[in-house]
């Protein structure tokens, strides 16, 4: 039997399950892989003691310049020091595995590159989606295919939110509140509501399907805070359910990443995904259309994904050379040029308040159509005094066209408030 | 640039799709690997000339004992002379992909004995669900998993006429025409409606899990044909869909494979599988519950996966000596033993015809009370003349006890006719 020794820097709860499933099912492993892994160091400020036994150590550097581990799994999270020990880690030959969305995303680029100067690979399957082996799949299982679409529900706190206020007709506050309490939201829920943690997970997606560092600054994102129980109930009623996606196109070397609501079709596979779970659509030219469904988040999910990196690598480290494919896609950079979100393509759901009288909607249409967008389908809701409550759903057209039309629409005598504009996709 | 050569003996659907896929992305999975994938030989006794150029061959020895050959692809189905071609290859020290479900359920042992004896390597991806990397996705990303359950929708076919039953309210005949149209049946559907072709796939998925393998005769096998309209309403009313599941479950050494019509609660993820799509649930201990969704059948999903195992083991011949994973899981065979389906317990769907009267229900309870089983729910539904239909849900009991209940049910007086019983599942 083979020994691969590991260390893991960070010990809250994706590093403590990390060890936990070691010590569960380390055997089973051996037993499947010949590999017997073996935990030598697991590092953290706080004393984990009673979950890494005589492998704890408050000091990352014995992780890191320790002899005999081959493999270091960093799970502390954030930019720094998590950056620092895992250029240190790499520097001294050792393969990283990492559940860092933001630092992969943020700093991907300069940790691969330093990687790739000391030969050695970093993986992060568990930076995405939880246990959801979607970069794995990407990367080997789709291999042959030419990926279009990347479209998910990356998020498992607002997907729960919006699962509430869907199925039980909450609003945003109330489902908010009961995310808090079953712990899939934050105590600050900012990074989730506010589609951020989303766009750490499509700047990585995208870097898998095009191998385009894309700065997370760069990408078009809109949270969730403003979709209110009327959007989604008139959302229903045309067929739809409202799901806060981060979605990925790729055609012809341009690149579209975006994260923001999104009206979803009930016949979309992405519509039946609920709760907090998590899911990832692939549309790709040989497979079609692919669906990879799971939990996104939580200690025991991600430490599937952990470990998966981790007999991956032990295995590369015990057979071979260069072997187990590289860290990711080789696509030269210089061939994706980012889509602004302006030059975007797609169908639009509005809901405005407008005076209740004859010639509304034309004064809105003609506008409209000056932009050359068209109208597919007109709801008017419930009137309440002289205000009437429009729902509109718009063609298929270029965002700035829309924008534009708006613009000029919020300053119609007729129109009192835009309320809210959704973009409806996933077609 | 390393060049890889390949050799394709089946030039059908599948076979065609792969050489077109190669022709299509050849340069793109070059670009991802550093490996070019060149087709040597093709062979087929048609002629395929027009797909293969100057590869065509009518002589499958010119791909097995081609020297630049390290892959041999084999799309042809069947078991002869596809095993022996098969054995072939591995002897003259080629890896192998095959995409043949009846060959690696029949004969996967002796195959993977002959693999390992020669330090070859056989992937076979596409033998189960087409595209969706299910095999893969249980060897690789799910590796440090104790996997308990898997149940899939394998069969497209009869996915298909579930899906048309249940949403266009059609006859199992009528929607059996219109696969047959749409070319999801082939004009002699035996193979698909009575399940053995969702029982060669169990039987592989099975192995996938256990490393056990289960000989397709001792698989327990029920197919879509007696499914009614009556079943599929009264499901639904009742808040379940009907689909056809390969289920396995492993369990302290203890094994269950089996394939038959299923009530799948609505809320499971399966239920919303529809049309020819298919999609394999896994339950495992540290991921949870996740789930892999996409076409199981047609060429170029078929050739995806043909492609992606094509790939690893280029890779594997490029860089390593005994690289990139077992051909499968490595468990001993003799932990496992294969439960008998009558001490399978579970939940059960029964559909009869009774006499209109006061006690039917009381002398139907009172033999499946003796038998220790309990009765979850009773519909009774429309009553004709002096027969009332009676829809009721078993709770969780072994089969064997529900087949004694229901003999003696069937010759009470009062019991005109036992019209289906269907397993309740997916929980």
């Amino acid at each position: 039997m083979q020994q691969i020794g590991i260390g893991i820097i960070g010990l809250g709860t994706v590093g403590s399950s990390v060890i936990k499933l070691l010590k569960k099912n380390g055997s089973l492993i051996a037993e499947r892989t010949g590999i017997e892994l073996v935990l030598l160091k697991a590092a953290d400020l706080r004393n984990r003691k009673d979950i890494a036994g005589k492998a704890y150590t408050k000091n990352a550097n014995e992780v890191l310049n320790h002899p005999e581990i081959s493999i270091v799994i960093e799970t502390m999270g954030g930019v720094s020091p998590a950056k620092q020990f895992v250029l240190a880690a790499i520097r001294n030959g050792k393969h990283v595995v990492t559940s860092n969305k933001e630092l992969i995303a943020k700093h991907g680029k300069e940790i691969f590159k330093a990687a790739a100067a000391n030969g050695v690979t970093v993986l992060f399957e568990a930076s995405v989606c939880g246990g959801i082996p979607i970069l794995h799949t990407l990367r080997e299982c789709l291999a042959s295919n030419k990926i279009s679409e990347v479209s998910g529900i990356v998020n498992g706190t607002t997907n729960y939110i919006l699962s509430k206020m869907t199925n039980e007709d909450l609003g945003f506050e109330e489902a908010l509140k009961q995310a808090q309490q079953k712990g899939y939201a934050e105590a600050d829920p900012t990074m989730d509501v506010d589609g951020s943690d989303a766009v750490y997970k499509a700047a990585i997606l995208a870097y898998v399907v095009s191998g385009a560092h894309v700065d997370p600054k760069n990408i078009y994102k809109e949270g969730i805070t403003k979709i209110t129980k009327a959007d989604i109930e008139y959302a229903k009623e045309v067929g739809y359910v409202i799901k806060l996606l981060a979605i990925i196109k790729l055609n012809n070397g341009e690149l579209e990443v975006r994260v923001h609501p999104t009206l979803v079709p009930n016949t979309h596979p992405l519509a039946k995904v609920s709760d907090n779970y998590n899911a990832v659509f692939v549309r790709s030219d040989a497979m079609g259309e692919s669906m990879y469904y799971g939990l996104g988040a939580g200690g025991d999910p991600t430490a599937s994904s952990v470990m998966s990196d981790v007999i991956e690598l032990a295995k590369k480290t015990v057979n071979c050379g260069s072997c187990c494919g590289p860290e990711t896609y080789k696509v030269k950079e210089k061939k994706v040029t980012l889509k602004k979100v302006e030059d975007i393509k797609g169908r639009y759901y509005l809901r405005m308040e407008t005076l209740d009288k004859p010639g509304v909607l034309a004064g809105i249409s003609s506008v409209f159509a000056k932009k050359k967008v068209s109208i597919q389908e007109v709801v008017q809701k419930e009137s309440v005094g002289n205000v009437a409550q429009l729902v509109i759903i718009l063609d298929n057209s270029r965002e700035k066209d829309i924008r534009d039309a708006l613009k000029k629409i919020s300053k119609l005598s007729t129109v009192k408030k835009i309320n809210n504009v959704i973009r409806v996709g996933a077609n």
